[in-house]
């Protein structure tokens, strides 16, 4: 009976995986889809027009990029938090059900940013939705930590890590956003710039997890 | 031989699983696709220009929380069943997949009640997708039993309790529905309150558990 | 090594599916996507404003009926092929991505017929659809038997059964589709009672398998 | 420990391929999104009509076809590929979410040669799509190797064939591409027969593998 609670909580983590690889992966394949195929109203284009009519869409794949490595940095983060779970229960579920809501608001909050690059209203409302995302993931571990539904690996010392490396990229990530009172395309260099490092740089066994 | 049946209807329940975790996540992710990145016909688009333009989004946002607390309820709800599952077959398939093609119509429900917000048909047909996902879900729990499908820690009390549960859920959406008939805002206040109550409240273990 | 080649082919099948769920996950939630939320050109829309707006919009329903239906007996289909074969090559990998390649196209093709619903040739092009899809279906089921792919299970009678259970599918619609020279509702009425019948009906075993 | 370290390496295999196989599945899909159904001016369409409306569609089913052999084999190119690892670690991960970065931008690449089929310039950058996916999916290969990821049935021999295979595929893509200074066509034609190649023919063993 009790192989048969872990089993059914095995799959519900397993579910929970499922789900949140399906949410990521429109997520990311949408903000594409917002990329719009120019209209040339001439009736034999050439290259030139070609080239003339693509290059105003920068923002959008400026915006693209990022929001593709913002959207990869917290799938690492996800997963390597369900990975650490010995079981699921259903709170634990509904955070990380509020995680891909905000999940799912990128290619909005992407879009917004792309139209409208060099409003710094556009920059707050994109920074926000990524700090809500990190709100709730760290929630997630809190609250997984409090119940005992980590597994025995986790240490208190991966658990510290964890949590740290949450709050040092929403710190930088705040920074960063604080930067479009000069310039937001100061703001955008510097998140980018984050998250390369994020993404390629870290050599800390235990940070690179997540 | 009839290990291999078990193993065949596993792999049946997992897929089963595998397209509603996909159908769920591309719906949840459509719901925001409706919300459009507003059109300012200024050259320089100052802040307040764009939060002038966002603010008339508040039904969009609304109704996207909406949804996805009833998507997240109604994908609880099916994990816990088809993991209470012992074997499938083609009938469950088959009341999963209307499920499914119920769930696949709230992106079109949702985008209808947030642009007409004040209509009470339009809450009304919302209410009404509500309604069918969960009589179908009731539909497949009762067959499920019907069948002998389920496995062997079901007991009547675990069964009592799913049913139950779906038929309070719908009684308290029906009577949220019911109040357009004072204000359709009073309708979605009373519906997100119970939905934010089955999100995050219940303390009752067997009830919790969907 | 027999052992982790086995592991491996199953590995393959395993994301052979997976692909296969999320694409039939998409296409049946694309296909509502195409239902577009009416613009009413009114100020306070009534509750007979919207009504009047939303009735024109039936042929959508009934298409996206016709479709999940459709694509729920090929999802069926395809599922258990695969659950019967042992292992599984590129070539049989070649054909299922075919196949899902038709399958990806249903959501053109259900928007066609549900925006020309009178055209014959509208209804002819879904037909079209159908059909192919149908065919490699049939071609993988061929091709895995030729190849030995399939499992120990699958006697000749389920293999015949198989095979049966495709052509007598595709007669029945080739049939409806054919109707249309009288009237392409007819058609259509003809089909969705066909797919009733497969989706609820057969009580002979072996043919309920697809 | 140990043990529990390789069952996480493991499911952090399948969830690479879970998020792989969703955006596979929806650029797939989207692609078929982007071919709108033609607005007749007619209040009853004859046959004739919707043909008319339909025949310059063809770029959109040629580009589709193309773009979906492109996949498929980039589907099947990195299945094999994740199927030899033994383990992941965080920068293959990384370097596959970079791969999915460039799969998803397919619909737009696959879009732009629709529409501008005539034009060298969409053509190139079509070709670059194709590159970069390649050029990422080889650098995959080669840090798994560098970092000995990949498992033990791993010969230098398979490895080599894996990055021939990957180099060939690649040349003929370019001289494809570079057909296109005498017509895009050209290109087109060349670049289907050698997918089709790939898709159905080879018959030696391990080449065919990817």
């Amino acid at each position: 009976m009790s192989l048969s609670y872990n089993q059914i909580a095995g799959r519900s983590l397993d579910r929970l995986g499922a789900l949140s690889d399906g949410v990521f992966a429109v997520a990311v394949t949408l903000i594409v889809l917002e990329i719009h195929v120019p209209v040339l109203g001439v009736e034999h284009p050439s290259n030139r027009d070609l080239w003339n009519a693509l290059l105003p869409l920068w923002p959008r794949f400026l915006t693209y990029l990022l929001s593709f490595m913002t959207l990869g940095i917290f799938w690492n983060g996800q997963q390597t938090q369900l990975q650490y779970m010995a079981r699921a229960d259903r709170h634990l579920a509904w955070i990380h059900i509020a995680f891909l809501a905000a999940v799912a608001l990128m290619p909005f909050s992407t879009s917004l940013l792309a139209e409208y690059i060099a409003v710094p209203l556009a920059l707050v409302l994109y920074w926000l939705n990524i700090a809500i995302i990190g709100a709730i993931i760290y929630a997630g571990w809190s609250y997984a930590r409090r119940a005992g539904l980590t597994s025995d690996e986790v240490t208190p010392e991966v658990s510290h890590a964890v949590r740290r490396r949450i709050i040092v990229a929403q710190a930088l990530y705040a920074l960063g956003a604080a930067l479009c009172v000069i310039d937001t395309r100061l703001s955008i260099g510097f998140i980018v710039l984050v998250q390369l490092n994020f993404a390629i740089a870290p050599g800390i066994p235990i940070l690179s997890r997540i």
